[in-house]
């Protein structure tokens, strides 16, 4: 089977946690990235017990962040949130809490700014963090995301932000969507090392999808080499999980067994080394 | 009147080559951008005349580039394409040629040898524009155009491919658009002192319109602090003409000469400094 692989939920996103892990289970797949709305409809305890019992590792759980309100009652609220996630990672023993940074507040085009307040959050909850065995993983996302919901938007920023902490308790996320495009990605992995809490992949499909938010692809139908992103990033040290998350509406509206089909098998034929 | 102002003729999509030159006569805009393929109807000798009777400045030609096809017919065409597209930008006086590189090839994923074959398609046409005196002005694409119009993505890159020419015959082009969200980006400006051909303002919306390639806002719509870059690239010893180059269907479904009134007014409001 092809172990390392891991079922980010919201790859199937018309299950519920249960038959998410479900699914996994009769699929033969180890490992689940778990999305925290579904986990909290299931029940944190609940979900924990069925992953155990199902005998799933919890790859991730997606996600806090969020962390670029002004100062007042809307921050203060993130962090409180942030918390949250971190005691539900702690019960769900996820392998990382990845971390959304958010975007620009409303109206504000304070990019720096908006920046700072997010390496200020990750300031804030490292305690809490390693107080719980945490890791939180900051994810830079596609520049398409900037203005409203990742300020972060290299691998290499992300490294930045998270060098003042301690690898076991703030790492990064390569998620091949999101910086395959970037020209000093191969450098950025190479100096990730020990620090990659996660490697998630999806395609860039084009043309481009009419509604951004769901624009991922299946591997192989869209335009990235997933093999030289997954040996630099295995080069760099990283023996985890492989996570497929991908946004996609034709997906969603697919028989998830299905998904989880097609999903082995294109993990096998564009991310994993070619059969000898 | 906001001197330096630019219309880049993509603005105003609906107007010919002709209507464009006499809109920004009538506007008392003192230059504009032209786009090759309404110049090629209105006639290359024409356009530059018409332009010169109205006393405008050529800030830029659109558009050469598309250099990543594999070796072979499709690539030398593009390369006998850039030729005359070199041509036509002496024969307008265009203060540079705006090169957008192209994107990966059907089916391809060598994402490191497209960007190379970018590299060797610039040298190859150096002697060229230089023996014509025009300039090349590399233009980095947002990210999002990365699979599809532009492998080139960071001012940084940019830079890198130009190093190896004379400044006055490989420059860069900032366009705001393109490099808000990159966090080198106030850096990757200083380091283009003397490279700057272009600069092209237009702002970054949301909701992401559903049609990505029209997906460019009128500034003061969006999330990009216009003021900040200017001055970043006034730093960098830029004084030429700001360019305003929107894609937009809104905006093309405008009245071109209100589009016009808008701008300048947009352009005192959100790029110039304030009024004291």
């Amino acid at each position: 089977m092809p172990h390392r692989l891991s079922l980010n939920q919201k790859t199937t996103n018309s299950w519920p946690a249960a038959q998410a892990v479900d699914g996994c289970a009769r699929a033969g797949i180890e490992s689940i990235g778990l999305w925290r709305e579904p986990v909290h409809e299931a029940g944190v305890a609940a979900t924990a017990r069925r992953v155990a019992d199902a005998g799933l590792r919890v790859s991730s759980l997606c996600r806090g962040g969020f962390l670029t309100a002004l100062p007042g009652p809307e921050r203060d609220a993130a962090v409180d949130d942030n918390r949250r996630a971190i005691d539900e990672a702690a019960e769900l023993s996820a392998g990382c809490l990845v971390m959304v940074v958010g975007g620009l507040p409303d109206g504000s085009r304070d990019l720096a700014g908006a920046r700072q307040r997010v390496a200020d959050g990750i300031a804030e909850l490292v305690p809490y963090a390693a107080s719980r065995g945490v890791r939180l993983a900051l994810e830079p996302m596609h520049p398409l995301f900037c203005a409203d919901r990742g300020v972060l938007s290299t691998l290499d920023q992300a490294l930045e932000m998270a060098a003042p902490f301690a690898p076991e308790t703030v790492g990064v996320v390569v998620d091949t969507f999101h910086v395959w495009w970037d020209p000093r990605v191969d450098d950025a992995i190479a100096r990730s090392a020990g620090r990659i809490a996660s490697f998630q992949v999806c395609d860039w499909i084009t043309p481009f999808p009419s509604d951004a938010l769901l624009s991922r692809g299946m591997m192989g139908d869209g335009h990235i080499d997933f093999r030289h992103l997954r040996r630099r990033v295995e080069a760099a040290g990283y023996d985890g999980d492989i996570e497929v998350e991908i946004f996609n509406a034709e997906l969603w509206n697919t028989d998830p067994d299905e998904v989880l089909a097609l999903m082995r098998k294109r993990y096998t034929d564009h991310v994993l080394e070619p059969r000898k």
